[in-house]
């Protein structure tokens, strides 16, 4: 993919097109990545041509093109704005135009994984979702790869189709690691996949049809929000508060569902949840299995950040010993991000059908990164790695904190974690707006199921520790607390307790 | 996942378990893995009997366990049959048996590919649908790896996520690649996948909704149609020749939906059809692109297998220019099955839609393999192998000819390609049952979008050299044919022209 032109970079005076060409190019370009959202407001034309030390004559033009283009439309007297469904139409004709149409991705879909790749001028991104790359453990990786892609090995890996359900000794080798948590999983019962995203993807396509309805947390991960309405199901969010998911707004979700459209699925973070860094007191699970069991559910705990957690945190699987709960989780956010080796336990009765879903899927997952990363669990090298990451993220995030309290915000949750749910006072889409090109942030909105404007974002106490991000946000809020004043969004904070 | 008990073994006198037991579990076995059918008849009482050389009262009493399991039904004088939606009820309750009742997969899904995994007694398999570990290079491909997994280069390629699109080197070298065959591509347009499998099922996902309608090759690969049908669309079985797809007949699919339910996408394999292995002509490859234009088609075109093609044969994504067309292919076939590495080129305007797909999906793709083959394009080393493979091959090739013919098989398509689609006159499902346990074979019922008897089997060219195969497979012909002249199956050779 093209790398887009970075948009806080300077316009080049000297080049063949005109000033006006180029923010319409950059816009053009942005809505077409979706990293503007259909509905978003341009910048006014006296801020937009501030921004980029240009003539109010010059970004009049740049819009008109874009109007021109039927990227924007202009609302009167409000502004330029994104048109909606934009991706639906977009040069599309035919075939392909009448079939993906109807159903486009929600704009946030792909727009936080997207800030992901492409890291703004190469500085820590705040809200980056993985552990930076200088954190991770590239000899322990370079010496397991080594292990087993010697001749003979590298051969029996390699040169036929694996087992279906994954790599035997890397299941073997996650059977016992998840008895160090307390779920007892048999090798049988465990899938491997690429990455968790996968696994969660089997999930859903195994036991869902288009029209199904599931329960997911909010504030949660966009990904599977976006995930779940490709898929065409009905998300229904429930309020994630600290001390865990609101039961009775839970209830009253399944309540309101005639009966034959009632949700069958709870899709769940219950230790370290993304973003808020709350974990499920042992209560709260129990309780939550409870209604599940009322309620018919089945829950999907996907507990993918939970390596950096303290070992007594419960997980619902444990609890429930993998009746009703298929639990899933990966290597990517400790180990090894692009191995893309993640993993699913589940109740022996619906292992075939997982692997029937992996086998349409991608047929097999590759064997060698399996075995290496069985290799790191069995010689205990994963155990080290973690406990060297947790000391170094408690130093990042007790400095992150201090920054962050010391510029003007406040935690919406207890800092825990990798991640911090920080409350800025002011819309955090305008302020991702107003950093985007030298900061990547995850604005709020990014984590709920319906786009809505939210004062919150989400950082990465890893990537976060740099003053003059703390700066430059705000100096930001600061100069988007007038106009905010008028119309302030709805604040976040009720929802995480 | 436990390997089955081999069906073709002698049972065990001295186990502790009844002979009548050991013979139910191994029904109930190959019921719960779907080898065998729902509605598949098992073998008559006293065929049954002298299979195992036991009693006739032995088999009823086994039988009757399965009765008793709700594994098969008795029909009047007919016999015993596994029962139908069988995996949709086995062991299930609660809100996962509700979700995924409604819709069991087909049960040839996944039955070819799980024989894949389970070589019986470490003979060839004439079924397997790769070129066997021997064929493959693995000095080659242990190269290739070393050389891109040294120090940064593999921190490079593991520590953060990659391109979403897929590692850009292998896409340029991809790009090359694919103007060898006539297809233009920028490198822009190409993303990489978990194989073609994962490629297929980013289009199909990305493009259609369950109820939609999509034509099909017929014979075809059971894999795409078990997807389609997991997904909740309408298969419309479109007969190949050896000229091509009937175009008449696919006219008429068109006509005979209802406006707003026609079909928007036709897959098919151009070039070494699997399992005919027949290709397009220029003429045909034309006739079929100007169906698609007239109504509104979109093509995927399936090159999965096209590595041993004369390089002369047309591709329709060349002819097309790729405006209405999709051009899917992989490694899998020709250099390495479980790197799981693939890859599809699309028309421009769709490329955003397919890695967002992917990214739900599976987030990014592993960049360490992908540029470990980016390697071996680069520098030739994948060409000379197919030079040498295909050499190897065209000699197989004249051999299982001939082996084949001289044991009373005759060929429904000219032999071509890596496959040869043979005509055993008898049911090739009642074959595969006779040889279970020895030899591996894929009837033609798993070739069929709808379950029918066929007397048309698979052979994979390089694996079926082996006269035992061909010895056992005339004995187990001729002990069907008596059978067999009271109610013979419909021949398909007309299907393959």
């Amino acid at each position: 993919m093209d790398r887009p032109p970075v948009d806080g970079a300077p316009l080049d005076r000297r080049a063949e097109s005109t000033l006006a060409e180029q923010i319409a190019a950059r816009y053009a370009h942005r809505i077409r990545e979706r990293t503007l959202a259909g509905g978003a407001r341009l910048p006014s034309v006296r801020e937009c041509a501030r921004r980029h030390a240009v003539s109010p004559h010059t970004v009049v033009a740049a819009y008109d093109q874009l109007l021109a283009q039927g990227l924007v439309e202009a609302r009167r007297q409000r502004g330029f704005f994104v048109r909606d469904g934009r991706m639906g139409d977009a040069g599309e004709s035919g075939a392909a135009h009448r079939a993906a149409g109807a159903r486009p991705l929600p704009i946030s879909a792909t727009a936080l994984i997207r800030g992901m790749f492409q890291p703004p001028g190469g500085r820590p991104m705040p809200g980056l979702g993985t552990l930076p790359a200088d954190w991770l453990d590239l000899p322990l990786l370079a010496g397991a790869l080594r292990k087993v892609s010697s001749g003979a090995q590298l051969g029996a890996l390699s040169l036929q189709y694996g087992d279906p359900a994954g790599e035997p000794r890397l299941r073997e080798a996650l059977a016992r690691k998840l008895a160090g948590v307390g779920v007892d999983a048999a090798a049988a019962q465990i899938v491997t996949t690429v990455g968790a995203t996968h696994a969660l993807d089997i999930v859903t396509r195994s036991l869902l049809r288009a029209g199904d309805a599931v329960l997911v947390d909010e504030p949660g991960w966009s990904v599977e929000y976006a995930r779940l309405a490709a898929l065409g199901m009905r998300v229904l969010p429930v309020p994630r508060g600290d001390d865990g998911p609101d039961l009775a707004a839970m209830e009253r979700l399944i309540e309101g569902s005639p009966a034959h459209e009632r949700p069958r699925l709870y899709v769940t973070v219950s230790v370290l949840h993304n973003p808020t860094g709350a974990s499920l007191s042992l209560q709260a699970a129990h309780k939550v299995l409870q209604l599940a069991q009322r309620r018919d559910l089945l829950v999907v705990e996907d507990d993918t950040y939970s390596h950096l957690a303290p070992p007594h945190l419960p997980r619902l699987a444990a609890l429930d010993a993998l009746e009703r709960t298929v639990y899933v989780s990966g290597f990517s956010k400790i180990l090894v991000p692009n191995w893309r080796v993640g993993y699913l336990a589940a109740p022996a009765r619906l292992v075939d059908r997982f692997v029937d879903t992996k086998l349409l899927s991608t047929l097999t997952t590759p064997a060698l990164t399996e075995m290496a990363l069985a290799h790191c669990l069995e010689h205990g090298l994963l155990r080290r790695h973690v406990e060297r990451v947790a000391a170094k993220l408690a130093a990042a995030r007790a400095r992150t904190v201090r920054l962050a309290e010391a510029h003007g915000c406040t935690f919406a949750a207890p800092p825990r974690g990798l991640f911090g749910w920080v409350d800025t006072g002011v819309d955090t889409e305008r302020l991702a707006e107003a950093l985007h090109g030298d900061w990547f942030i995850a604005p709020g909105a990014l984590f709920h199921a319906v786009h809505r404007p939210s004062t919150l974002m989400r950082i990465n106490f890893a990537t976060s520790q740099d003053a003059r991000f703390w700066r430059a946000l705000e100096r930001a809020r600061k100069q988007h607390t007038t106009g905010q004043r008028r119309r302030a969004p709805a604040r976040d904070a009720a929802l995480i307790g």
